[in-house]
């Protein structure tokens, strides 16, 4: 089944909402528009994807540490960013419908420099276009006026900069170090769409990553492969994976160079992660509206200077739905009676799924429930994610955690109580073996474990 | 050296800032009141609060599914729960100095049915009070007017009711069962307080536990004995801790019982987290406001019923603050040549340290760093936070590590290099050990881990 079609993202949004991977936000009073909620599946699946990210650039490196900054900071951070000034998107409101479209999007019948356009959707007239800034605002403190308004983040980004000098301060880092972090953040879209991918309240994993600036475009080399690879290990597919330069005009005008990690949605192909070499342009920025000086001594080289940084920046949600579109599959296995059965599996990466191993007594006497109840409390103490499960006919729990993306499922049966073996099913290539109880723990964290 | 006074937390406030684990949001702009942000060592530490109560709330639990919701929702939520219309505080004005207050915080000195009152900072004339509103306001879309005003949470647990019946809806869970949130709200405090104990973005950890009224009782009873033991198990010692019901003249009018955990903080004796009988008043508010049924149906007892609910309800920020509190100790430790060397350590409980282990080469050559970096890798390998560190003299190494609250510093020596073993020193007891190397994840693992 190709993944290029609208009935096959409709397929993933009913499994999402079926499975209780994802549902819309306040859906009982009508859901609100752009807003997403995780569910009982989708949590674990968000909680591994953060999780593996966390460990792999930060718990794993020594030259990276970890930050949690809040959602909401002094507005002067904003203004220093630039985000006050210029975070917008040029708006045009139908004066019939009363709908609003972002200009830039809405395709070849739309003409700036005409007096009038048409709307999209009615056919009346639009307004001209006007910059609609997308941080939301709110106001800090007893009173609502210009002296108390702050604003939900934009990006995680900021966050990291204006405690530049804090972490320098309370570690012994130097460059080249970088500071990671991931949490929420907030756009006022004009147009949420395609599930997840575009919403209004989203999660961020960003990594500045600062350097000298001799050594900002080897680093920056450096990251743009890291990070693509990081998809393709996890299990995008690479046919469907692409790595962007952006051209020269695309590039802000301080920016060194910037690509993207690009994903071939059933919508489209649309953006991952970017990763950019952004010069001094953000230290420089907040070293100058705040008055404090942000440059690095260097005591060996006598050297002082503002770093380069080097800014991969991706999305929680957007990684999450392409794992989604990328292992959702439909295929037969054949029931007790040869039959083939259709099924759908999820076909996540071991190290993604939100359950690693499922375990179940073959039925509930003899044993078995206190047997596999002892292996799945031995999983979760050794930090292995599973899900114990005694209801129900065997095939038909099996078939479930295929739809959850459980790789391997663990089946306690009368042999096991006499010799300690069990049988692992494996979700992909559905080959039981029996291996040791003893085993089980090793097996399964040898296969989440990543290989380049 | 006593824990209940100002100087001993000027210098757990001054440690987590030198450290690493707590600045002040927005600092270079001269902060903004109310907000913080966690440092390198800081996000560790938090990260492994919130994982211990995921993973012996949800992962551990069968009758416990995980949720992540959106903070801002359909406004209607709010409506439903009560906090558009009573989510407020009684402020006060100085009419001179234009400070704020809470009027249920000026104690003996303010009578609220006298005709004025006195500031306590200028001795000018107060407003009476009028009720403040605590949700933080913001407008969704391109308009801002009252049809778009929503609401940043001010708790997670809505979020929970509002996905009572997809939950259900999307797993085979049914009463008694729980739904777990961990996730950040926000409350616009008339005067924030106490370093991160009362500000105005935070993180709470809710449990909804929902079951049949008739066994609400019994419910509440275990939960409460559940979540006190909870923060007894990880290190906070009882003769700080308390459980304290609430008197019946205390209960909010549908609540049928209510405790805090309440830990006595420098500041004060304060809450931790609270555990409410909460009966049906969530889901028939929900049920009124949404038009939704929300009652369950056991095909069993063929019984239809709205579910009682039973709420342990914490801070992460406040727990974490508590761990830090209780963490917090000076001693003596003897130099090289036995003189007594003051050292600050902070005594958190292994499973929530930031770093559990810390691995050195005794110097940097004849293969020991090499060694030491294998080690640690292997250590991160087995989901067991290790840093590595190879720099200054291994005294100085040890005490780093011991204002960072590493309970374990593995040593890598040059019988190492011979015999594959290490020594490794205990945080608190300073005793140090030589073991295996292969022993090393065992070890550590085993005092991670919790026993009642």
């Amino acid at each position: 089944m190709s993944k290029q079609t609208k009935p096959f993202m409709d397929k993933v949004v009913a499994l999402c909402r079926r499975r209780g991977f994802i549902f819309q936000s306040s859906e009982i009073y009508g859901g609100i528009n752009g807003f997403w909620d995780y569910g009982p599946l989708g949590v674990e699946l968000k909680r591994n994807i953060k999780g593996a990210w966390w460990e792999d650039n930060v718990l794993r490196r020594e030259d990276i540490v970890g930050l949690d900054s809040s959602i909401i900071m002094n507005p002067k951070v904003w203004e220093a960013s630039g985000h006050v000034g210029g975070f917008s998107d040029p708006m045009v409101t139908c004066k019939s419908c009363k709908r609003h479209f972002r200009a830039d999007q809405l395709g070849e019948g739309y003409d700036a420099a005409a007096p009038a356009n048409q709307c999209p959707e009615c056919k009346g007239e639009l307004t001209e276009a006007r910059q609609f800034n997308l941080m939301f605002k709110t106001f800090v403190g007893a009173m609502e006026d210009s002296s108390s308004v702050a604003y939900l983040r934009p990006e995680t980004a900021q966050g990291i900069f204006a405690n530049f000098q804090n972490v320098l301060d309370s570690t012994r880092l130097k460059p080249p170090f970088g500071i990671a972090q991931i949490g929420k953040s907030f756009r006022n879209e004009v147009n949420p769409r395609n599930f997840t991918f575009r919403s209004r309240e989203f999660e961020q994993m960003e990594i500045e990553f600062f350097c000298h600036p001799n050594d900002a475009a080897a680093w920056y080399q450096s990251w743009r492969d890291t990070r693509y690879q990081w998809y393709v290990n996890h299990g995008l597919k690479s046919e469907r994976l692409t790595l962007r330069d952006h051209a020269d005009d695309e590039l802000a005008h301080y920016a060194k160079g910037c690509a993207d990690v690009e994903y071939e949605f059933p919508f489209g192909v649309s953006e991952l992660e970017g990763i950019a070499n952004r010069a001094d342009y953000d230290l420089k920025q907040h070293q100058e509206h705040s008055g404090k000086a942000l440059q690095y001594f260097d005591d060996q080289t006598r050297e002082r200077y503002l770093p380069y940084v080097i800014e991969p920046s991706g999305g929680v949600d957007r990684a999450m739905l392409a794992f989604l579109c990328e292992a959702y599959s439909e295929d037969e296995v054949p029931d007790d009676k040869g039959t083939g059965q259709a099924r759908v599996v999820m076909r996540f990466h071991p190290r993604l799924a939100p359950f690693k191993v499922a375990v179940f007594p073959l039925i509930k006497k003899a044993g078995m429930p206190e047997a596999a109840r002892a292996i799945h409390e031995k999983c979760i103490k050794a930090g292995i994610a599973s899900f114990y499960d005694e209801k129900g006919a065997i095939g038909r729990r099996y078939r479930r955690q295929d739809e959850a993306g459980t790789p391997f499922c663990v089946t306690i049966d009368g042999q096991s109580i006499e010799d300690q073996t069990v049988t692992i099913r494996d979700r992909d290539s559905l080959q039981q073996e029996r291996i040791a109880m003893d085993g089980i723990c090793d097996f399964v964290r040898d296969k989440i474990e990543i290989t380049n």
